[in-house]
């Protein structure tokens, strides 16, 4: 039988217009490497977008690449990045920033954000430790929009991090994995020109909002990082046809596409939140955006899970876990309509 | 005025029948990471193309990514990879394997294809020496179907290189980036199951081969690289979407696509070749294949380029260019005949 | 005026003995790279006192170059290494673990010691991971005897730690940079020929225990790590002179010197302990060995370091500070009783 | 019967100055790390000789670290670093260079030296390459005084290569691990303030040149690598006791003694090449420093072998065989008549 689907939300292809695109456009020629003209006007319109006129933009194929590649080439080697216990570097991507050769440096989690004054006391230990030739100068702070764990970052707070980075010289480097959710929740207050003021750099997820594949790293100053272009080659991470990502995030970002893709994914989140409140079963963390977290005893788990597949998050003890629900783009009213009618039977 | 276009064979998009399935499949639900069905039944049709039938099978975005993932992987630290010296590792990949850690040791290149003797003396000379423990020992040789100059190794020549890698506890690494149109040229006599009974480790090419992006590695002994899958992730090249390279190898791999895609390209190419010394023009290094070489006087490239696009190879001398032109799957019979004429005219 | 120096154990050159005998062999000529009489003499004598007589012996320059050399040669490029977060290479070495490509995996440090048991924890928790094909893989445990806090592992704890690495294929890799007072500390109960027995490699320092610079790595399976030399040069670790480092440890392992050069250290730093306890300042961490701990009013700590040199440690509140007295072979009775005198005018 | 001894420049221990000094100040307490003041006089010292009164000086183990460390510190990862393909980087440091992530970059040798025609013609094609962000960027010019085959850089000539390395935004790196050999020839026309105002960074040879070990890398620019002791650091190539290798290089620059030790090296060098000569035997490479290099058919390399310790280097044919002569600031007139006595009866 087949189940409630809300496993993640890279389980389908591509959003329909980009499909759609992608077969109009099959045959036409074009150069390869990303210099062809579907990713030139990809760029034109992120950067009007993020109302970046200068930005450079690079398409990668996918988060832990792009995460690698830029904590790589804005690190100098006797440098770390700051993040939090949670952030996806520091736990999730098989040390690919240690393979790259540097350090995370792990400031604690609330909700998987971090705070601004724990980076600023993280900075002031090594500024002030005599030996701090001998430690790993924090370089740069990464963090992620939405965090790994759903929440997002007010402007207020993204404010607070930029000084702080601005104040001792750390890069300001955000993640947007999942960032159309971000942009679809009615609480957030920050806008893709807001990333652009205040990041040295950051990336717009595609794989998680609607892409077969890529994330676009922009770069509001485009002198940040010299020659990246060689850098991405290097890393194996330069896709010959190039075109595939400019297609899909032309198409993501024409008509505000990109903005209003998650809005369902939303709504649908919202929906399963207000029912598991309803059913008495705690959320987790805060998450605001498409992915829900619930503490359930394990017997309930067992029950949702056989008629819906569900993530695996941890289980605080013995007897209980905490799940998850993810929404996405491509999440259909129909499953949502099946779990909430299975929650009610709990 | 639109030129005819034979600058490379990565200008368009995919093969339709790979779209066609793209878009049919598309609201399908799987897992990501490659552990999806359309993964699975492409590997399962790739082993027996091969007759391998317990190879082990990656999916990775490019060329690059699978050299420089592969030889990382399968050398030691203390070892380094022999190439030919116009390997693709060699001159063309930003520095990836050196990036990686490893020397490249170069031998001699006969028309783009190394010789197993000079394999052989390599590694006696290194055997030889009494203070080989300060140098970089050889742990495996790099070559390419075709090769960067079009050629083809023989079988014959193929298995001279197998035997002395055997002898020698050297892998053997084949890049087979643009093994379709090996496949489907007349002359050649080398197999996939030949490739998967002689080589350690190899990949077909997809992307030059008709799809948008995608390597797949193939290593007939599945124990060869253990937790690969991990180092892929390491790399940054695991895609989420893994079905996207799925769906593309198992198009491929039903009813033959794969060896029959390239044929079209190699009758246009025999049909310039034919061209080109009809009018006395001498082509280069021998390429049976989708690549045709040539060296014209300057005042006849000028002629050429005015109506086609191709591909600047080298300057032998300030009078004279060795140019390219290059046929694909998707090259036009339109093209050509334009091609032709143009060349009658010379 | 000169002050009392506890300021750590490498002020001073060699042990007398050791410039004799590199004065009285100046002029002997010998090859280069540690093939060398003296190393090979060397050598000789430390498999005898480690009772290992298969043991494969190299001579490092110091720590960091050890740990990494050891740690990056052992390790997979998937896995981690596990320390304390205490440990050095957790923290001291300038990131050179993660330079090398490996995170350093950390478990909670009891008085600068790790449990055999929280080792066992960290690798069941990756083990039962149905992603862990995303995660670092735990590949060794690095302890340090003494431990950075100047604790000992009892015989009894390091078996347990031995039992739970050969329980889940982990290399144990100990950190003798200090390990003749470990050596010279009577409730110490670990001799050589149990760290040969109990971990897979482990070095005895030389240049905090009475040499101008050197280490001794042991590897009791001399299949370990092949071509470990080859390693080592690369690493540009490898000494053109290695009978600097031949002669000076010959000259340790010759009578005994290696196992009794520690023990003035050590009763000195019991006179200084007992004379803090009597004051009724509070020791820290329990260390038996060379380096004392104590945690002082900040007001006492201004008047003993008017009179002698210590280390700075932590700061557990922003009145107190944890100061260190770090004493060696080479430390004076002079200095010590004038530091037992000031101690008693507090 | 032990012969007479021309393996190698670094068969003995120190300059008898040298371990008179360690003798004398080995009680003496110092910090480590080489903040210590007998590095910062030897710094002194060194500024002084290369009239570089702002030089950053940092004291080195060895020269494959000395070049592992230097080259890893000033390229971008997307450079490569050029050297003849007779460079000691180039062909005999196990890799050390791309083992730090670089590709070397070869250009033609002759009798060891680069010519500045052929750097600047490699950097063209670069330059020039429309493809070139495909490629290894040249981002620096590694040579040696003297060579590998013992031959010099005249000052005309090195003016030519800094040049060109300034017109070209390469740096200039300059291993001088026989540095003092080429200071004591007569025919040498280069010093050390030429070396200061030519090169952006140099060394000055220990090891080879009368120390147990150590090579002082010179940066007259001092803001030329940033943090360069936390690198030093982070590739374990920072020696605890520091003083070991101020106290040296203090007494080599105390009286000029770095730039007249190898005068008796290049008399007696000169004496074996007259001898040579004299005997109808073909001197190679044209080195007028401390190695002598020669061809001799293999029955005389026989007899030489019988009674002289010599290096092997290359064989031309079948018959012949190069072998090296080195002289050192240690070898002795006894051998070195006894060595001219021998040549007398071939």
């Amino acid at each position: 039988m087949a189940k409630y689907s809300f496993a993640s939300d890279y389980m389908e292809g591509a959003h329909p217009a980009i499909l759609e695109r992608m077969l109009s456009t099959n045959m036409d020629k074009c150069v390869g490497y990303g210099l062809d003209e579907f990713c030139n006007s990809a760029r034109e319109k992120i950067r009007v977008a993020c109302d970046a006129s200068n930005a450079e933009i690079h398409f990668i194929s996918g988060g832990t690449q792009s995460n690698s590649l830029v904590i790589k080439s804005l690190l100098k080697p006797y440098q770390g990045v700051i993040a939090a216990t949670t952030g996806h570097i520091a736990g999730h991507e098989a040390g690919a920033i240690e393979h790259g050769g540097h350090k995370v440096l792990c400031v604690p989690e609330y909700n998987g954000k971090l705070k601004a004054s724990d980076v600023e006391k993280l900075v002031k230990t090594y500024q002030t430790d005599d030996n701090n030739d001998h430690l790993v100068m924090p370089g740069m702070v990464y963090i992620s929009q939405p965090t790994e764990s759903g929440t997002l970052y007010s402007l207020s707070e993204l404010e607070d991090i930029s000084r702080v980075c601005k104040e001792n010289n750390l890069h300001l480097f955000l993640d947007g994995a999942r960032l159309a959710y971000a942009l679809a929740t009615p609480s957030n207050d920050v806008t893709l020109p807001d990333l652009a003021r205040l990041c040295d750099i950051f990336y717009i997820g595609g794989t998680k909002c609607g892409a077969l594949l890529g994330e676009a790293i922009v770069m509001p100053d485009p002198s940040l990082i010299p020659h990246f272009f060689t850098l991405v080659k290097q890393h194996g991470a330069l896709l010959a046809k190039g075109r595939l990502m400019g297609i899909q995030f032309e198409v993501l970002f024409t008509d505000g596409l990109y903005e209003t893709i998650g809005a369902s994914a939303i709504e649908y989140a919202d929906a399963i939140r207000d029912k598991l409140t309803q059913k008495g079963l705690p959320l987790c963390y805060g998450s605001p955006t498409n992915q829900v977290f619930v503490c359930v005893p394990d017997e309930i788990r067992a029950k949702i899970e056989e008629q819906a597949i569900v993530g695996f998050w941890e289980k605080p003890d013995d007897d209980h876990t905490v799940i998850r629900f993810a929404t996405s783009w491509a999440t259909s009213q129909e499953d949502v309509d099946g779990l909430l009618a299975l929650l009610d039977t709990i």
